[in-house]
Order: C-alpha cells, then sequence, then structure tokens
C-alpha cells in the first residue's frame, strides 16, 4: 500500500523527510519533476497540466494508495483537479498549513510566505478563512529563498538580511504566526526563529502526517523508498545528501509523463 | 531579411535590445522559452533538446537568415549542433564574450561569471584559450544572481553583500577584465563597477552587433520586432517592459515547439 509523493522539484524532500520518519513501514514513491521545475513562474494552465501528468503517472505506475502533492504551487492550482481524476486520497500542503497556523495563533494574525504564484492564488487565504473567518492574513511573496536554500546559504548575514527585507513587513502586522507556505523554506526555520524568536512557524509536515495516519494504511517489513527524477540535478543531489541520505534515485523520461 | 533571437527566458532580451538599438531597420524575431526557464540546471542533452526545437522553430516559421543563441547555457552546450543542422549564420555569446575579453585584458587574467552549467561547461574558459593560449581564466558560478535580477533588486547593499561574496575571490586572482557570462547580468553592470570601479566589465552584446554587421544583411523601413514566449510569465513582462517598452509580445503552444 504505497504513498505517492511529487513536487516539481526538489523542495519536497522536506516532507519525503518528514513522511518517511513517520511511516517507516510503508513503501514511499517520490518523483521531482526536476526537467521542469519551477511551477511558480508557470501559467495556471501549465501548472495543472505538469501536475495532473505526475499524479496520474505515479497511480498508473506505482499503484499508488494515496498522494501528497507536497509542492505549495500545484496544490494551489492543481489540487481539485487531482482530487476529481483520481481515486484515491489526495492531501496538498495547503490546507495542513492553514490548519495547523489557525491552531496555533493566539492573536488572530497569521503571516504566509511563498513563491509569487502561491502568493497570488491566494489558497492560504481562502484556506485559512474557511477554517476561521475571524483570522486576519497577510502574504508576502519571496522570491529569493528558494535559490537561497538550493545554493545552501541557510545562515549567515545575507540570508538574514534578505529574510529580514521580506519579513519585516509581516512582522510589524503585529502577526504571531507564519506559514513556510514553499517546502523548501523548513530548511530556512533555524534562521528565521533566530531572527524572530517569538514567532509561531508552522509547515505542513505534521498536518500530513496526522491525514496520512487517518487512512489506516497498511504497513510492511522492509518498506521501499524510492525516488524517481525527470532530470539530472546537482542541487536535487545536494539537498537529497544533506536531508535523506542513501535512498535509491532514478531518472525517467519526459516523455513518460506526457504520454498519459 | 530577419534575425532570429532566442533565449532560454528573459535574459537574453538584453542582447535583444542591443540588437534592435544597432540594427534598427532589421526585422527580429525573439523567442523565450518561458515555459522551460531555466536551462541552467538542466542536463546536456535535455539542454542541446530544447535549443535545437527554439532554433529550428525560429527557422521554419520566420524564415530567419541569421540566428542568435542568447543564452550563455544553450550557447555553451549546443552552438555546435545548432550549426549544423541549420543552413544559416549562428552566433551565440560565448566567443564574442571571449574574444571582447581577450582584447580588452591588459595583464592577462581573466574572470568569468555565470549559472552553474555555464561554468561547468568550461566553455569561456576553452574559448579564450583558442584565442590567446596565454590568458589565466577564473570562473565563478553565481546562482543568485538571475533570481536577484528578477526580483528586480539591481542595487542596495543586499545586492551588493551577494555580489561581493560571489566575486571578492576572483577579484583577489588578480583579473582586470570581468566578462558576465549570463545574458541576465548586463542589469547588474552599474553595481559591479560601483564595487570594482577599476576592473574591465564586458558582455557578448558589441561582440554580437559587430558579427551581425559583418553578414551585410538588407535593412528595410518599418522592421518588425516581434517577441515569442512559450508561458506567460510576470517577470518577463517586467523586464520586458524595463529594457524593451511596447513590443507585441505572443504566447505560444510548447507543443508547436516540440513537434518539429
Amino acid at each position: 500500500m504505497p504513498i505517492g509523493i511529487f513536487d516539481s522539484g526538489i523542495g519536497g524532500l522536506t516532507v519525503f523527510k518528514s513522511i518517511a520518519e513517520a511511516f517507516r513501514n510503508i513503501d514511499i514513491y517520490y518523483l521531482g519533476d526536476t526537467a521542469r521545475v519551477p511551477y511558480g513562474n508557470k501559467s495556471k494552465e501549465t501548472i495543472i497540466r505538469y501536475s495532473a501528468e505526475c499524479g496520474t503517472f505515479l497511480y498508473h505506475n506505482y499503484k499508488i494508495d494515496a498522494l501528497v502533492i507536497a509542492c505549495n504551487t500545484a496544490s494551489s492550482y492543481a489540487y481539485d483537479v487531482l482530487k476529481r481524476i483520481l481515486p484515491i486520497p489526495v492531501v496538498g500542503v495547503v490546507l495542513p498549513g492553514a490548519l495547523s497556523a489557525v491552531r496555533v495563533t493566539k492573536n488572530k494574525k497569521v503571516g504566509v510566505i511563498g513563491t509569487t504564484a502561491t502568493v497570488r492564488s491566494n489558497s492560504y487565504l481562502q484556506a485559512i478563512k474557511t477554517f476561521n473567518e475571524g483570522v486576519e492574513v497577510y502574504q508576502k511573496a519571496c522570491p529569493l529563498l528558494v535559490p537561497l536554500v538550493e545554493e545552501g546559504w541557510i545562515e549567515g548575514t545575507i540570508t538574514e538580511a534578505i529574510i529580514k527585507r521580506y519579513l519585516d513587513e509581516v512582522i510589524e502586522k503585529g502577526i504571531d504566526t507564519l506559514i513556510l507556505g514553499c517546502t523548501h523554506y523548513p530548511v530556512l526555520r533555524p534562521v528565521i526563529k533566530k531572527i524572530y524568536p517569538q514567532l509561531n512557524v508552522v509547515d505542513s509536515s505534521d498536518g500530513i502526517v496526522e491525514y496520512i495516519n487517518s487512512l489506516g494504511i497498511n504497513t510492511e517489513e522492509n518498506a521501499v523508498r524510492h525516488i524517481l527524477i525527470t532530470d539530472e540535478s546537482p542541487s536535487f543531489q545536494t539537498l537529497k545528501d544533506l536531508l535523506i541520505g542513501d535512498v535509491k534515485t532514478e531518472k525517467i523520461e519526459l516523455s513518460d509523463l506526457c504520454s498519459l
């Protein structure tokens, strides 16, 4: 009873790590669409098409019993479509992250940071309002944070200055909770907590683990961990080594995805 | 007698601008492959395939008489293939940039900055050595500079700190000339000159204009400027407005490229 996870590329490895640690006896297949990363600067139609290709590829080839969309851009634009076209439970990162924030905030003021596309989609804003209409939401697109993580500059004066330049204006609104609305960002949690120690910093991992738990998926001995990528990528390798360690990685052809 | 220019996305607009200003009476077609940008983190095979698709698309659809590869990654990996498959003059950015640097350097020490893929290809190193084997070359990959330009942070303390972090070690080698080995970087020329006022900073534009001039292309009144992109892109729009102004932009289908 395997779980499938896909991301436009690399960031979803933080979600893979959380799920793999929580469910040591469930097979996990991760697809990183490294040939077409990033999705964040693509149009809505393109993001939906790419996401549908990734989800159906995992479903048809690996008989997955649940799909995790470990990409905020894809979750923002393609969650509804994937739920409709796949006959299995689908969970994105937006609803679990929004729910965590609504539970944690005391003063009902929540900040959201993410890629330009995620922020423009207003998906976190809408999700938070669905859970609690009284919560005020302040969003901020932070396009430099992904390349910063992929460059490995996850601490130091430049990293702190960039984070402060993006976040100070959100902090000034009086938020007590910040959603990391991009799966790259958990790597920056320590430096964000260093700059703003009082801030509650939440991401989607806890909520996703809780959701998967609720599905009651059968476990087995010697669970498989398998990582697929659509193109070789040095920064994928770097973050995989940093977060995951020794898991088999296989390159698949992009045409295998597109032909579905 | 039109000229075709292609880039993986946005940066080539700096080359478009130089060519359009130098040749006011030549039709120019620019293709930005914004659906698949960036090429810099793709494998060699993928870069060659995408570049071949862009070049042949412009040749077949717009009867171009010369092709400019306005992308350092594509020039580094796909220049030879494009020269072989197209029956028209092809010019990349690597040879003109390398030639400018060899002409300008006094102490025969040249720095090259670019994306990870461009630096790894050693294409500038090899080109410089071809022109003058005695020139010492120091290369440095600067992956954060492209997102920095696309974010519009082209000056200020963070931008200066990032440039110094990348460039100080190259400057310490004693270079007197720096090649901007990425078509995004000319936008950063003022801040680089501010930090290192003695440095000769060269890019490929002058050499490309000289090359096109040597082709003796017929000119005409009311020259056409036409920009094609494979996906809507807010950062493309931003840089286009900044550099080029009011030129018609048309979205084409990626499948039109791939079907060739």
